[in-house]
């Protein structure tokens, strides 16, 4: 691995930002489904696929078209074609129209937030400032602008039809039944695979979904670029990436352009995680130019305020970081406000304490001013502010354990019920919240922890880290997680937080992002085929069916990534040429079990349509040595038996029988 | 990722083997164990620790000593310090004189197969023949040499000794009780992580389970340069490796250098799959250098005897492989004798019909020929030569699923039930078997192949190839397959064999074999944990002590990967100073949680002595107004806390304060 200095990262972001336009997946394009209640126009993906030969020979080949594979799209407009994209002047504001309509909501002559004003009257920061500011956007006195409110009054905002159009994965009726084939899930209680299950997924079980706090739609009146999501159980598995800078190393650009890049490899949230000095203008950059949701841990900036000492922390300051980030459009923020003082001695005796930033911020707090955490005394207060944005809560696990010997214990468990207990409150305000899970947690502990979310969260979404189900293998940390992520996932998990290689060991860089994405989707993917998301199983049944017919370039693109694939696929055999083979690499020309499978095929064909003579079944019960000798006579009776399989063998050589 | 010619890959493995000695890792060292029985020595590696900081100063630090943790080593001799190997020579043959002693083998004149003695006649093949070929041995007329056989008569054999004491993670009696803290194991009905388990692994314990069937030694007398090793549901989980040259690329060389690379990083067997034209002298190679054992798929070698053309199989010629491959010294043999023919036709609507080649291979010939697989029909035949060398059965699953379209059908379990009746026949002549198993399997549908294969093959251990979870990502195949592979090693699945990045795209090359294994190695180490293997937790938390107290090299040492973790801890802190960082890159010198913890920690110390003011429990029950209003009361109430508070804000500063 080549290590390149800060400048170096610094500039290749530059470079990477100025073309980061037109990204499109190979035989990809951008499509747009409309909605009929509201027009909304939902992107997605399509791949396109080339024909399958059934039949006839090189020169006049019998080819069948392969309908093209619609795919969720979290990309945004980085990958429509044609689209010239400026960072510094930001996205598209897709849902402005929708807010706007809404008629609850009032722009503001300036941000409400002290340090923001602090900010903007900085000509130091100039440099670095995004220059395409928003006017800031504030809910009216007295209303609530949240999608749960609106759920729970019975409308069905455009954002809840965009996503009942966005999650379902039928929306083609494919003609080639072995495409929509799929196993029945197991879903644990979920609505999801169960008879209660709409066929598709309307915009009436969006919005039944998110009232009954099931599922929610982080989306910032301040964030009108996203493109609606939502985090549910019985919605597809999510997966939310990390970026931010920290005081150690990486910049503005680099930032950015991890976003972009965390968006093109189906991060479906970010996380902005910085901690460094330019928190507040990374974010803004960040913001604008994104296509998903985001989420921060607002204690990060507070902490930074008070120059990192955490004593020195107050609700005010943390009052107004909470409304300078509502304002610069975050969707969600993650709060520790389940830390309590009484729990703070349950970790003293684990092996790995409090690992969670936020919660150890929030112990140290309530441990110098013998308090309680001012974060849970004023919950209320911040629910207030979360409101009058549509800010979702991520209440996040601050005591969650950092090993496997921590894993499911005393602190772990009594911040949970907390949480559960500020869930009934936020969503008394009509708030959506879901709640931050574990990180270090044994295989066969995983499901303990779904199954107490469930119990004392009111089936509010849960969010987790992994876990990683073993400590012993830093530097594959995305895969000790990615195998708790699916299998907490297939539980009934609605978001899983991705974990990259470089976890616990340093900062991860682009690849590390997108490899740590990858693991993720897949993670995700797998538990939405255990838990029989509908749909779900199409793109593995099309990517089988190209593999199996050596269509080599459709298996590469139907893959998550299609780049990597065929990367690997050139080692071995970089020609042209072997991208039409009908062999692979692995066995080789004349000896490949695919290809001997198409022989089978062939065969069973004729036997099915009467051309060859009937296999002879013979039931094996009982004593072997008796049914082997029967086995025997009966194939030794059967005339023709010879001629026919002089006439199988004298076809052996050729692929693609005619049916002639 | 830098592409090599043929030529240069060659000339790196050759120069890889001239240096395959002392491959040690990072302060770790192999010590042996002996045993009391059969005085056997069993190789392990050690790997010292750093102190630990527990007070004082920079100038007088208080350093409490950490033990050194003992891990299961497969490396052999290759890690063995001081110890000078030449490939071109072969390992020493640890277990020649247990076989000697037990006078029931005599040393033939000459291999008996025919086609070894025409390779041995071929002066053409001198060039890459491996020179220091050994005596062939054989059981005595009407001898059985299998370790099942003497289980049987209640015979301990070293060998069993041998891997009592490798199987035993208790080794050590640890000082330190937080290091053998261990969750109780989920071990669905296995033995392991129950009552009935012996606290330690006994040789008594090995015996029973390999008298009973659910566990093998693959052992073959021709092959004692291998260190026992157990395989079944009742020991730590194993992990194969595979390589093998194909007919497009790869030379002998790399595959003895992917022989030597597999048992450095972690695989427990190696099976050759090599289809070249010298798979014969390739397989000498591997086996004379191979400190683990080996297994094949002899109809692959059939089949280039016939020159690639399955219907011209026969019987005499595949006996004769098994022969000059027992007398190689393969120690197991996957023989897909459950292809029936009536079989077949269940795999013609399948998307992706029969993915296995040996499967694929059969399948034609049953065909072909119209007649019963020849595999199934010999099978008796097959047990009488795997006797007289101890060669044990891989039951092959040549039906099984090659996507998740196609899991658990019922081509595949046909196969399994056949797969079971053969077991029992196996058993009868005391040959040992294991029972291979899928394959593509989505994560809800994978523990029923658990159960299936339990009940059908009579606790047979199982040897599944991961199972992939899902199809989409190719490129990531480890991945999909690590997560099914961690699954089914908790269900009770004893042996995992791994998938590299380029399964479905590739050869894989060293880097990737290397992925492949700490994939695997995790996956079945976080299945150990969810079983309950006696032990199997020190290593995590050993590994996460020393994250918690930065002891960075430790951290990176105990790891599966210390080299990656190290790499990955230099991109971002790579000066020598980082390795003693009390802080990590993630979060920098001044705010880090694990920092933090270490400050609630001496405060809860103080607490507990007594030093400091008890913190006041408060009951939240029923309004939690109320309870808030209550814990005010009793905050303000509290006598001394504002000086309490200020006691550890004046303290908050200083890291490992002093009990003083």
């Amino acid at each position: 691995m080549t290590q390149l200095s800060r400048r170096e990262r610094r500039q290749q972001a530059e470079e990477f930002l100025k073309n980061c336009s037109n990204q499109n997946f190979p035989n990809s394009k951008k499509v747009y489904v409309e909605g009929t209640l509201h027009g909304v126009k939902v992107g997605m993906r399509e791949i396109s696929l080339a024909d399958s030969l059934v039949g006839g020979d090189e020169k006049n080949p019998i080819l069948e078209p392969n309908e093209p594979i619609r795919v969720y799209d979290t990309s945004g407009p980085y990958t429509e074609e044609g689209l010239d994209i400026d960072v510094h002047k930001g996205l598209a504001k897709l849902r402005e129209s929708w807010i706007e309509q809404r008629d609850d909501t009032e722009v503001l002559p300036a941000a409400t937030s002290g340090y923001s004003q602090q900010r903007l009257a900085d000509e130091g920061l100039d440099h670095i400032r995004f220059e395409n500011l928003p006017k800031v956007r504030r809910a009216k006195n007295g209303k609530n602008v949240t999608q749960m409110h609106y759920a729970k009054q019975g409308i069905i905002t455009p954002e809840m039809e965009y996503i009942a159009i966005r999650e379902n994965m039928k929306l083609q009726k494919f003609k080639d039944d072995s495409l929509t084939q799929q196993h029945p899930g197991r879903s644990f209680g979920a609505v999801i695979g169960s008879p209660e299950m709409p066929d598709e997924i309307t915009p009436e079980f969006v919005r039944d979904e998110v009232a009954r706090g099931r599922a929610i739609i982080p989306s910032n009146i301040n964030h009108p670029e996203a493109e609606p999501m939502i985090i549910g159980r019985n919605f597809l598995i999510k997966v939310n990436a990390n970026i931010g800078n920290s005081a150690v190393t990486s910049s503005i650009e680099e930032e950015v352009e991890k976003l972009v890049w965390s968006t093109k490899w189906g991060a479906d949230t970010v996380m902005d995680l910085s901690t460094g000095r330019y928190i507040h203008e990374t974010r803004e950059w960040i913001i604008r130019n994104s296509p998903v949701p985001i989420g921060t841990v607002p204690i990060y900036q507070a902490l930074e305020k008070v120059n990192g000492i955490a004593e020195n922390l107050t609700w005010e300051i943390f009052r107004d970081t909470l409304i300078e980030q509502a304002e610069q459009g975050v969707d969600y923020f993650t709060i520790h406000a389940g830390v309590l003082l009484r729990y703070v001695p349950m970790t003293a005796k684990r092996v790995t304490g409090i690992v969670s930033r936020g919660g150890s911020i929030m112990a140290k707090w309530c441990l110098a001013h013998h308090k309680e955490n001012f974060l849970y005394t004023h919950f209320e207060d911040i629910c207030q502010i979360c409101k009058a944005y549509d800010v979702s809560f991520s209440l996040g696990d601050g005591l969650r354990p950092g090993s496997i010997a921590d894993a499911n214990d005393e602190a772990q468990f009594s911040e949970l019920r907390t949480l559960g207990e500020l869930t009934k409150i936020a969503w008394r305000h009509d708030v959506q919240v879901m709640i931050e899970g574990p990180g270090h947690v044994p295989l066969h502990m995983v499901k303990e922890n779904m199954e107490e979310q469930l119990k004392h969260c009111h089936e509010a979404p849960f969010y987790t880290l992994g876990p990683l189900t073993t400590d012993i293998a830093p530097g594959y940390d995305h895969i000790t997680s990615g195998i708790g992520a699916a299998n907490i996932g297939w539980y009934g998990c609605a978001m899983l937080c991705y974990v990259t290689p470089k976890e616990h060991l340093g900062l991860p860089n682009k690849e590390d992002v997108k490899e740590g994405l990858i693991t993720y989707k897949l993670a995700a993917h797998a538990g939405d085929l255990a838990k029989g998301h509908p749909g779900a199983q199409i793109r593995d049944n099309a990517l089988s069916k190209a593999r199996f017919e050596f269509r080599w370039l459709d298996q590469f693109n139907l893959g998550l990534d299609p780049e990597r694939a065929r990367e690997y696929h050139d080692e071995t055999l970089p020609q042209d040429s072997g991208k039409v083979a009908h062999f692979c690499s692995m066995c080789g020309p004349k000896f490949c079990s695919m290809k001997i499978t198409q022989e089978v095929r062939d065969y069973a064909k004729g036997l099915e349509s009467g051309d060859a003579i009937e296999v002879k079944m013979v039931d094996f019960e009982g004593d072997r040595e008796q049914a082997l000798a029967q086995e025997q006579a009966s194939l030794d009776a059967e005339k023709g038996m010879a001629e026919m399989s002089e006439q199988f063998k004298s076809q052996g050589s050729e692929i693609y029988r005619l049916a002639d």
